[in-house]
C-alpha cells in the first residue's frame, strides 16, 4: 500500500559524443533523448539536454534542411566569424562560435508525460555545432517519477 | 510517521491553447502558470512553461506595452520577414518566425518556493507569437514536492 | 528497508544579491552554484540559476575576459543603448538592457550528478548585468535526490 502511495523518484544520466565532419553543423538528436527517457523508465518529469562545450548549442526547432541552412546563414550575419575579437588574443579563432551558441539555446528541458516525450507536432531536439571536427559531449539527464 | 518523513513527489500537466487575432503578438500568461501550480498543490519545485510550436516563444520580461512594441520592432530588425529564405522553398512563408522565436527563449522554468511562484518584482511570463491566427499550444508542467 | 528503497527528495533555495560597480558587467558565479548544491546535499538533480530582474542574464560560457569584452561589444551592436525606444516613454532609459538580457539566457539548469556539478571542461556560470549599480537578486534553487 505505502509503496503505491509514494512514487519513486528516478534519475539517469548519459553523455553523447558528437564529432562532426564539418566545422558548422546541425544534427537532430531527438532519438537519443527518447532512448535516455526509456532507459530511465521515466513516466513524468524532464530530460535535460545540455551542450557541455561552450561553442555548441542544443535547441528545439523544425527538422527541415532549408531552415537549418537559413539558421546558419542568419547566425553568420549576427555573429560573423573571422572578425577582430579580443578572445582571439588567447590564440583561439572561435569567438563567433561562443556568440552563435548564445543566440540559440545551450540547453533544453524536454517534458515527459505518461511515459512519452511531450513534444508538439514539429518539435525536434537539435545539436548545433559551431566549432566541430573534434569530439564534444552533450549531457542527457532524465529526472522525475 | 514514515509518510511524514518521505515527501511526496507530484506532477501535473496542462496545455494552454493560444489563438491570437494578429500574426504577431505578446501575451502575459503568468496567471495560467499560477493556476497550474495551485492545481498541482506544488510547494517546492518548478513549472516548465514551453511553447509546443516552433514559431512561438515563452519568455520572462516586463509587462509593459511600450517594451512589447520595442521587442517586436527589434526582432524584425534582427530576423526580418519576407526575405528569400530557403525554408520558403517548402511552401512556408514563416522562416522569420522560426528565427525570432530563438532570439527569445522557447521555454522557461518558473521556480516555486513555499507554495508560491518565486518571481522577482517585475518578472512576468509571456507568450510570444510570430505566426498566429490559428490554435497553438503551450505546455505547463508542474513537478516537485 | 523501505527507507532505503525510497530516495528522499530535497529542495533548497538561496538568493544571491548582486550590486555591480558599473552599469554593465559579467561575473562568474559558479562557486555560488556549488555552495547551494552542497547545502542541499544534492546528489542527483538540478540547480536552477535564474536572474530575478528583467535587465540581467544568467548564462554558461567561458571564463575569459577577452570573450567577456567581445560579448558586451556584440550585445551593444545587436541591441544598442540610447535609442528612441518606446519603453523610455515610461521614464526608463534601460530598454537596451531588457533586449540584451534576452539574447543571452535569463536562467540555466545546472545538472548535478554523483554529488557534483556536471559541467564540461570550460563551462562556467555567469551573471550578466546590463543595468547595474543597485542591488539585484539571483535565485539559486537545488531540487532532486
Amino acid at each position: 500500500m505505502l509503496k503505491k502511495a509514494v512514487r519513486s523518484v528516478t534519475s539517469h544520466t548519459e553523455y553523447l559524443t558528437m564529432n562532426t565532419e564539418t566545422r558548422y553543423a546541425i544534427i537532430d538528436i531527438t532519438e537519443h533523448v527518447e532512448r535516455v527517457r526509456a532507459k530511465a523508465s521515466l513516466r513524468e518529469g524532464f530530460v535535460l539536454v545540455s551542450a557541455m562545450h561552450i561553442t555548441a548549442s542544443v535547441f528545439v526547432n523544425d527538422h527541415e534542411s532549408g531552415l537549418w541552412s537559413d539558421i546558419m546563414t542568419w547566425l553568420e550575419r549576427l555573429a560573423p566569424a573571422g572578425k577582430d575579437y579580443r578572445h582571439h588574443l588567447t590564440g583561439e579563432d572561435n569567438a563567433d562560435a561562443h556568440l552563435k551558441r548564445m543566440i540559440l539555446e545551450h540547453q533544453v528541458m524536454i517534458p515527459v508525460t505518461d511515459g512519452k516525450l511531450d513534444l508538439g507536432p514539429w518539435e525536434r531536439v537539435h545539436y548545433g555545432e559551431f566549432d566541430g571536427q573534434r569530439p564534444k559531449r552533450v549531457l542527457l539527464k532524465a529526472v522525475g517519477i
